[in-house]
Order: C-alpha cells, then structure tokens, then sequence
C-alpha cells in the first residue's frame, strides 16, 4: 500500500507554543501514522526535548526535520489556505468548518499545488482570537458541551485521519477494500443447495425433524447459511459434518452389532 | 449543546490486557470528549493507578466507574454487537469495516436497544486472533503503509469520533434500520460463544475433528456463524441440532445393547 500513500508534502502541521515536549511526541505519532511528515513548532516551551522522542515511538524523522520559527507568520508563510483548530466554538467571525469539510479544502488545495497549514494552539488557551484571524477557517471538532478537553495530539490525530479518510477515497484506491480469496471463492448458488439438502437429509436421520415442519426449519437453516455467504471451503466443512455424523451412527451401529 | 449529547449508555469500551495506566486515563479523556462513558477492563496491567487519572485530565468520573474484568467474556457478556479493532488487516475471515462503517453499526444497534462492545488490544501485540474472533467485524483505521503505530487512546478517540458524528447527523431522525424482532432478538455474543462451545463436543464425539486440527476448524465454523448474525432462536436450533446429533449416538448405542 505504500505506493498508494497519498501525497502529503504540502501540508505542514503548525503547533503554536506548545508547552509540553511529549505532546510534540504523540502529535509526531499522530501525524506519522495518518501520513503526514512536515511539524512547524512555534516558539514551543522545550524542543528538542526526550520527552517529544518518547513520546513519537519511533515518528523520530518528523521531529529531526520539525521546524522551529518565533511566529505564527513565519509558520504561514507561502501557504494559500490556513486552517485553525478549535474544540469550541468562538466569537469570532471566521467562518468555521468540521473536520471532514477540513480534510475536504486541504485535499483540493494540495491537488492543485497549494501549501496548506493545519495550525493548533496551546495546551492552556487553544489558538488566541488574534492568532485565529490568520487563519481561513475555524476547524470545530464537536467535543461534548460537558468535557471538551480534547488533547493536542488528538486533535491533530483527527483531523489527520479526515484528510487521510478523504485522500484515500479520492486517491482511487478504496481504504478498506476487502480482497478476493483466489483460494477459496465464494460458493456457488448451487453448491450451498446441495449442501442443504444433504443437511436435511442427515437431520432426518438423527431425528432432528421428527415432530417438527421440516420445512419450516429447513427455510430457517437455509436463510443462516445464505447470510453468512460461504466460501466453496466451508461448504466441503459444512458438508464434512454431515457425512461424519451419518458415518457415527453407522458405526455406532456396527460395532453394536447385537440388535 | 448538552441536552444534544447522543446517548451512547449502551456503548462499551473495552480495552484488553493494557499495559500502561497512562493509556487508560487517556482512552478516558478521548472517551469523556466524544461522550462514551463506560469503560470495561480486561486484566489491566495496573490499575486503578495515579497515572490513570494524572492522563485523564479531569475524566476521572469515567475510571471511578470502570469495570474490571477477568477475560473478554466477561467484559462482553450482553452485548449484540462486538467491534475489535486493528491498525492494520488481518489474515482473519473476520468481515472488515471501516470507522465510519462502525460508527453506523454502533449507532443503528443501539437504536435498537442493543448492547455495543468497541474492542481494543493491548498496546504490544493488539488484538490476538482468539479476541478477534469473538468479534463480528474488524474496525480497521488506514494508517499509513510504513507507520501503523497507532496510540491505543488515539484510535480510541477516532472511532469515538465517528461515532458521535454519526449519532449528531443521525439524532431526532428515526433510524430506518430494520425492526427489532421482540420475539426473536439477535443473539447475544455469549449466547454464540456457548453454542461454538456445544458444537465442539458435538464434533468430536462424531469424530470429525479427528486427524483436524480443532483450532483451526472451530475458528473457521466460528466465522461461519458470525457473519449470519444470528437470532437467539436460530441458536437454539443449531445447538438443537448438536443435542439431537448426540442423542442419536447414545440411542443407536442402547438400541444395539449386544456390544
């Protein structure tokens, strides 16, 4: 799937003084595991630090190229589109968007050439309403009205996951596209009749039917099966079952040959 | 916003064999920001631990009230649904879905009164394949090719995600998932459990395991069955099945007395 890792290079994550190195770790984690490689750090409180590289569990080559700038400007510069994150809502007349919407822009702006910043504020007071104004959109992520401490690196995490999750699905390959077992095919129509009908004829033997609408039960069987969408190996499985327990009675009866 | 929370009572998070109390407090912080509430504990490492609530920045309500468990039977007991997680995919026939898949599963269950297991492994090794086969899909998250190391808390906080955001865009309107049967409801996790366990005996009295390997064959009939999402009476009937299957053994045995 490597090849298929969605181009990322024109979106640098920006934390704005951040004040705990092992936050900058997990974010690492986070943007590496959704793709992205490019850190900003502005004016962090300590980095380099070995808490951040504690913390990345091995997403060590984003902090060694993270860059460290003394203002948010310095962090924006040549980007066309700034998003800025926050877990509630402001009072500010910067138009907001979801994360989803936010992955939505960041992919179309990559797609035609543009730097893009993803910019997140301090652990204490998120982005400062004058650091929120350089940015394009609010990004709101709906944490819940009672507990909206979302943590930084989660924050990202999300967001990195949307444009992960938006990348994939307008990448041309499908995230999660199941693949199809050339060994074990799935079974034919037929097959799974003929496995029926050798199940019926074996709970007739062991009683089973007896006092019931065969039926009725068969019909039930029969939908369990067809939900379950066998394969032609677990029909022979299936089948298996039916042809040991007919050769159990048969051998039950054998070696009790006294009747 | 509060009164809008979706109601996520019937939604279990249930974190396997975690080694570090660190990761419980943040899955608690990430749980407490989406509004998932209950959290289950199978074997923790340590726990209750200061470091626990030192991560949970103020969630501590969420670790007072976990439970702590001693197997995942347990922690599953009642539950209709049971989603596990990986960061990567898996040889397994387990069906794979995606977040967002998940988060719609989730929701459309609990609609239906139904109880809900999200599935986590340890930090190490994840979910072992035992595990994962008590489940009825693997959640996978995409993450990047060369870098799956996902946080235990992060992909606790990113399906927790999906699922509120399904629970907002999906609340106040009626779900058109299918009705709920009152006279034949899904069955439950355990229910299933008890049958696979039933049709083992069964199995090997007829002696079709011999010369298999039980392992092996028990997880693939294992599948089978959970991808039928069955009802409680269609397990009743397959373990009907197993019961009758060993009452025709011992009677063609009485019936031929002459051994």
């Amino acid at each position: 799937m490597a090849q298929n890792d969605p181009d990322f290079s024109r979106v640098r994550v920006v934390l704005v003084e951040t004040s705990l190195a092992r936050n900058i770790g997990s974010t690492a984690r986070a943007m590496m595991t959704m793709g992205l490689s490019r850190l900003v750090l502005v004016r962090p409180a300590h980095f380099p630090d070995p808490d951040a590289y504690a913390l990345a569990s091995g997403a060590d080559a984003i902090l060694d190229q993270a860059q460290v700038v003394d203002s948010l400007d310095q962090a924006l510069a040549g980007c066309v589109l700034a998003l800025g994150t926050s877990a509630r809502r402001r009072e500010l007349r910067v138009p907001e968007c979801g994360a989803r919407e936010a992955a939505s822009l960041t992919w179309s702006h990559t797609q035609q050439q543009h730097e893009v910043a993803l910019v997140f504020g301090s652990e204490r007071v998120g982005l400062t309403n004058e650091q929120l104004l350089r940015c394009q959109y609010l990004v709101v992520i709906p944490t819940s009205a009672t507990f909206s401490s979302l943590n930084l690196a989660s924050a990202v995490q999300l967001i990195g996951y949307e444009c992960r999750m938006h990348a994939l699905a307008h990448a041309g390959t499908p995230p999660n596209a199941p693949e199809a077992d050339e060994w074990d095919p799935p079974a034919t129509v037929d097959a799974v009749a003929q496995m029926i009908q050798q199940m019926q004829t074996t709970l007739d033997a062991i009683g089973f039917l007896h006092g019931r609408s065969p039926v009725r039960i068969m019909r039930r069987i029969q939908r369990i099966y067809q939900r379950a969408s066998l394969t032609s190996r677990e029909v022979q499985i299936l089948r298996g079952i039916c042809t040991e327990t007919m050769r159990a009675l048969a051998s039950v009866a054998r070696s009790h040959p006294g009747a």
